[in-house]
C-alpha cells in the first residue's frame, strides 16, 4: 500500500510539472498563475500546494527533472565508442528533438532568472551541473587522443552551449525555423573548436602541435 | 528656428530611447511602465506621448536605431581589406563593448516577442536585415576567395548569429561572465565554418575540393 502511495504521489507530480511546462511556455513565468496551472492539471488549488507551495518551487522541480535527464544523456555520450558520433547524439536530442514547449520553457526561464533571484539560483545550478557534466565528457576524450589535449575545457564549453542556446532561441522566437537544416554546420564548428582550439587559448606552456 | 527645432525634438527622442533603454534591461518589458518610463527621462506622461504613443512604438523606436548602427557597422566591416579581420571587429564590438544595459534590452526583447505579436513583428524585421547585411558580407568574401565559394550563406549566417546570441545569453544571466575570455574561440569556430562548410552543406552540384 505504501510504495503504491508513493508511486501515486510521484505520478502527480509528474503530471503537475507536465501541465507546469506547458503553461509557462505558453503564457510565460508571470501569466502562469499557480491557478492556471491547477486547471491545466486538472486539479484543486489546495492539492496543488500540498506538492508545490509556488511558482519558484514548480520550476525547481522541473529544473531538477531536467538535470537528472542531462546526467543521464551524458552519461550515455560518454559511453559512446565514437566521440563525435555521442556528440551529435546529444545535439540532435537537445537542438531537434526537443519539443517546442521544453525549449519555450528554457527561454522563459533564462528570461526570467534576469530578475528574479530565486530562479537565477536554480538556473545558475543546473548550468552549473551541465558545464561539469560537459567539461567530464571532453576530458575523457582528450585523454583517449580524440580531441586536442591543449583545449581550454572550460572556455570551450561555454562556447558549445552558447552555439546550443543560440539555435534554442532561434527555435523560440521562430516556430518556422529548422534545426535539422543547420545541424552539420553546428557539429562542423564543435569539431572544429575541439580538434583544432585557437592558438593562445591552448596550454601554453606546451608547444603547438 | 525650424532647424533647431528638429534637432532638439532628435534629441528629445534620443534622451527617451536611451531612458527606455535601461528601464527595460533593468525592470523587464512588463515591469517598465510609460510612468517609470517618464520619471527615467525627466518628463511628463503627456509630454512623452507625444513622441512615443506606446511602448511597442517605444521597441520600434530602438529597434530602428539598432538597425541603423547595425547597417554602419556592416558596411564598415565589408570595406576592411582583412575580412577576418573586420569579422573580429564586429564580434568584439556586439559581444564584448555592448554595455550591460544594451545586452539586458536585447535579451528583454527577444523574451517579449515569444507572446507580444508587434514585437515579434518588430524582432523580426530587424532580424531579417541583420541576416541579409551578414549575407552579403559573406558573399563579397566569398567572391573575393576569402571564404569558401561553396558555402550556404543564409545557413552559416544563421549558425554566426547564434554562437553570437548564446554568448550575449550567457552576459545576460551571469554578470561575472567575461565574453574577452572567450573570444578567440569564437571567431575560430566562426572562420573554421566559413573556410571548411561541412560536406553535404556545400553547393553539392560541385566537387569537393
Amino acid at each position: 500500500m505504501r510504495t503504491a502511495n508513493v508511486q501515486r504521489q510521484s505520478d502527480r507530480r509528474t503530471e503537475i510539472l507536465d501541465a507546469a511546462e506547458r503553461c509557462f511556455s505558453r503564457l510565460g513565468f508571470h501569466q502562469a498563475s499557480m491557478q492556471v496551472i491547477c486547471a491545466e492539471a486538472g486539479m484543486s488549488p489546495g492539492n496543488l500546494y500540498r506538492y508545490f507551495p509556488s511558482k519558484e518551487a514548480i520550476i525547481a522541480g522541473i529544473a531538477e527533472r531536467n538535470r537528472a535527464e542531462a546526467a543521464a544523456n551524458f552519461a550515455a555520450a560518454g559511453k559512446v565508442d565514437d566521440f563525435f558520433g555521442g556528440l551529435a547524439n546529444l545535439a540532435r536530442h537537445y537542438l531537434v528533438e526537443r519539443s517546442p514547449e521544453e525549449i519555450g520553457l528554457c527561454a522563459e526561464i533564462m528570461a526570467e532568472s534576469r530578475r528574479n533571484p530565486e530562479i537565477a539560483r536554480i538556473y545558475g545550478n543546473v548550468d552549473k551541473d551541465v558545464r561539469a557534466g560537459l567539461v567530464g565528457i571532453l576530458r575523457g576524450a582528450a585523454e583517449c587522443g580524440e580531441i586536442s589535449p591543449d583545449l581550454d575545457l572550460e572556455r570551450a564549453v561555454i562556447c558549445i552551449l552558447a552555439l546550443g542556446d543560440g539555435i534554442e532561441w532561434r527555435r523560440a522566437v521562430d516556430p518556422s525555423f529548422d534545426p535539422e537544416t543547420v545541424l552539420p554546420m553546428v557539429l562542423k564548428m564543435v569539431e572544429c573548436l575541439l580538434t583544432h582550439p585557437p592558438a593562445g587559448q591552448a596550454n601554453e606552456t606546451e608547444k603547438p602541435r
